[in-house]
């Protein structure tokens, strides 16, 4: 499904933003490899490297939901454009706050060119994912770029909410499963109902539309995490290319995990340990299937999936493009578990 | 005349400011209070604070230039709003990468909350900034807005070079005096130029009136930096409030350091010690009086103030408020040395 989106729309979302990274100003050379090397396109030399790295789903996303509404999705490109440098954005930041030396398999931003050049590329994307929405003026009236500005920049102020409870979290012993949810709906699912609602609005300018679409995604997108966090612990290893129960080893706060600590005493301590032995990461998976916390969580993203559904059946696709929605609905709940 | 503008103008910028940062979701207590701090509003404890921390030049000035265009001041809040909120971003950032411990005699944000969560509060202000932005739609039409847009989007990619080039240098063993315009006029002028603009167009919409009034603020930017650079050594420390020659002793590589360095090799040697004495200090100012650095800094600074006066000229300020301009000007330009 995803290589049929790629097909449609990947070489023009590529085009669009190379466009507007070309207008990162030119004459400071060492500037904008730091932009480009997060996306993908060039190695650390600003040599290009061919692999490719993130999976571009925002903008897959927002153009699928703006030809569903109807709309013409090469007028969209530049919202498409901009959602994917916001994401980058958002990483490379993630990546300084979070300490992680690897994204996609390569060294982050941070790790190459240090902190403080980290926190400027950042901020440079963040510069061109506006930039980028800009460029809508040329293909929709003013009134619905306005309306689409103003969805991004509730979205931003949403997207620094979901992050600061997120790094707050960690350095918290009791996280409260509705302040989770909060979360992630601010770190995650807002981004990809912004995608939605300014798919649909660049399509019609039709806000109430635009809602719909917005809450199908919204709900979509929490709904997705859910099922990360128990890819996190019972994911097959073979398919999520990552070791068994990572999120207990990392002693994530994951939604099982919170789930379980408000069931179990014993996980509580076990989750106090200095250091996890694999005696103990057995022993809290044990704990969470015990207590039903696999179920539980199971029936929450059951639940935050449904309620997508019925938005989305609300919001009324048209067309062929109707199926491969429901197909793109489908594709993201499919990884194992 | 600063106390005349912030007579007429500050309560209603500060008004706007609050309004805007508002928006930052209020169900994270403990979030807001990193976007409100840096502004000068709370303690770090949330706290009222009540000493003036910024100067608010940015929005006084945006204003300013939008009167003097012929504008009714109050439809352009949202826009010095957003100035100000910009500027303040780019403060917390910019704390970071310097590693100041201080700012307007407080500790700074990464200083109390740490550097990932002083990333995620200049992310929130950039947020903010356009969230104030946005507001303007309620107070133009909506070209004009998309306008006003355009001309912020660029500034920030020129404020993210500007920092980019100034990290540079610091690392740079020689610098061309070239570069370092181009680094000062990213790093402040340009936003004092896009002031000027966004105030010339949201009370005309004429683009080419905008143009000279963000040419005059250029070169304003521009000399207003020279003038600090000439204050950073031979400024009465009774009127600057700092020590003697405080650029030497920090080796901050300004304008007249850059002309001594290119045209003595005592002095390049000096800067290449490990720890400077005093006795170094006092050299180094005296071998700066020796190859005219003075004189030539004072030079391009009037060079760059008589082009602001240029421009200026050609945008031809209107009634009362073009005295109130020039008194500005002047204003900026008093500082002894």
């Amino acid at each position: 499904m995803f290589e049929q989106l790629i097909q449609r729309y990947g070489a023009d979302v590529d085009a669009m933003m190379r466009t507007v990274v070309e207008r990162l100003p030119q004459d400071a050379p060492g500037f904008a490899v730091m932009a480009r090397y997060p996306l993908g396109w060039v190695d650390e030399h600003d040599q290009p490297y061919q692999r490719q790295t993130g999976k571009r789903i925002r903008p897959l996303f927002l153009l699928l939901c703006n030809e569903a509404a109807g709309g013409d999705w090469h007028r969209a490109l530049p919202a498409a454009a901009a959602v994917e440098l916001l994401h980058n954005f958002s990483l490379v930041h993630d990546d300084i706050q979070d300490d992680s030396p690897i994204r996609h398999g390569r060294p982050t931003v941070w790790k190459i060119w240090g902190v403080a050049n980290a926190i400027n590329a950042g901020d440079a994307l963040f510069s061109l994912a506006y930039a980028a929405l800009e460029s809508l003026s040329s293909q929709v009236d003013s009134e619905t770029v306005i309306k689409v500005w103003r969805v991004f920049n509730q979205t931003n102020l949403m997207l620094t909410k979901g992050q600061h409870l997120d790094m707050r979290f960690e350095h918290q012993d009791k996280v409260a499963i509705a302040d989770y949810i909060t979360m992630i709906t601010g770190k995650s699912a807002a981004l990809l109902s912004a995608c939605a609602q300014m798919g649909a609005l660049i399509a019609t300018g039709d806000d109430r539309l635009a809602e719909r679409y917005g809450e199908f995604a919204l709900n979509l997108g929490i709904a997705f995490q859910i099922h990360d966090d128990i890819l996190g612990i019972w994911g097959d290893p073979d398919v999520t290319g990552k070791s068994v129960a990572t999120d207990i080893i990392s002693r994530k706060k994951s939604l099982p995990v919170l789930y379980g600590l408000e069931n179990s005493q014993r996980l509580h301590k076990i989750y106090q340990q200095e250091t996890l032995e694999d005696a103990d990461v057995t022993e809290a998976v044990q704990i969470l299937d015990t207590v039903g916390a696999r179920d539980y969580t199971r029936e929450m993203e059951t639940e935050y999936y449904e309620r997508a559904l019925a938005k989305l059946a609300e919001a009324n696709p048209q067309g062929n493009i109707a199926e491969s929605m429901q197909s793109f609905v489908t594709t993201l709940f499919q990884r194992v578990y």
